[in-house]
């Protein structure tokens, strides 16, 4: 043990918090500890940051060791340090959202993870660790930006329909949201594109398949547009 | 030097962008350092994190220690994890924000700070390690939160005119605010009491005073309300 101190230090983790939706409800992403504490408990993928490696490059290290999901967008939301959320020692943990296409990401657990699997955001299993509260933090934070920001797209299939849109919404927001209304705003921002001929077909009646259209995006804030949701 | 470890590990310190608003402009408050590295730079209150202290306490007691400041909201942004943001070695810093009352504080320098002074927040020195980019990630979260929140209130006194809280938020912000459009949300959503009788006189008409209801934000907020400016 050859790293030494003047004073003691706390460990440094990342923790991911990785939504996903299924077109029904907002789902998340978690693993089966294989290793103790909470050996068999259901936790966020997550683990040790090497001190020579950048923050976010561990938490994307550690989502694709325990779980094999590597391409998703990755926000740091906060900083989690109660001195007696790990039994072993005081350990800081960093903790990031993610934002993933259900069906582009089959998760695989590997290394410290027995399982992978998604779980409906509302309906988690017991969790190790103050997991549930870094959670409740995620939620709450993913609920504001996605009012401010255009990244729930990154949870949508790429060609969706306005009424996937709007339950998107309702499944992070946790309400429902006024139909016509949100049409209207969704439509007036005009950064999603209506996609020639082609539609969704089901029960009810085809609609229309739209694209988020991020060069517009991008434009628009260049110069003063405020995304609003 | 007897705390060991089986793996190399980081310091962990907390910094503080504390913001101001004298009327006129946004102030943050930074400290001129008295020790290496960076001696005699300017720099962000801060200091390293005790291994039994809760993150958000050592905030408190570092921008405490360095500036005389105590009675201030601080509210975490970001935790900094840059590599060689720090010469001396892995320094991996939680950034919080808070914001105070210009007239409440005066700023006095001790422990490892030689002066503390309030610098107006376009106007900055050269400041030591990232603390540049720590200060432009504040100002982002500033203004984003401001829009959501009623947090501008604690950077005016407690009763202030509607030209003041306009001003307030065109320095925020950093652009101009459209004066009708703006009164007009803000009376709206009734989070603002006109104070019988009292008005600030100067050299234009005698402008109506108010001041924020924070009971009235807790009410509406429990039925679903949304603060937006």
């Amino acid at each position: 043990m050859p790293f030494t101190y003047e004073y003691p230090r706390a460990a440094l983790t990342v923790d991911c918090v990785v939504f996903g939706f299924d077109g029904e409800g907002l789902k998340l992403l978690l693993i089966e500890r294989g290793l103790e504490p909470f050996k068999g408990r259901w936790a966020l993928p997550g683990g040790f940051v090497r001190v020579d490696e950048e923050l976010e490059h561990a938490a994307r290290r550690e989502l694709h060791e325990e779980t094999g999901i590597s391409e998703v967008v990755l926000e740091q939301f906060q900083a989690f340090g109660g001195i007696n959320r790990d039994p072993r020692e005081r350990v800081v943990s960093v903790a990031y959202f993610a934002l993933t296409r259900l069906d582009d990401h089959r998760p695989q657990a590997s290394t410290d993870a027995r399982q992978a699997v998604w779980f409906n955001a509302n309906e988690l299993p017991k969790l190790a660790f103050d997991h549930q509260a870094i959670i409740q933090q995620a939620l709450t934070h993913l609920r504001s930006r996605v009012r401010v920001e255009p990244i729930g797209f990154h949870l949508l299939p790429p060609k969706f329909t306005l009424t996937q849109l709007q339950g998107l919404y309702e499944s992070v927001l946790g309400r429902e949201v006024d139909i016509r209304n949100f049409r209207k705003r969704v439509l007036a921002m005009e950064l999603v594109v209506a996609l020639k001929k082609e539609f969704q077909r089901g029960r009810q009646r085809p609609a229309q398949l739209y694209r988020f259209d991020p060069k517009r995006y991008e434009q628009l804030k260049k110069s003063g547009f405020q995304f609003e949701l």
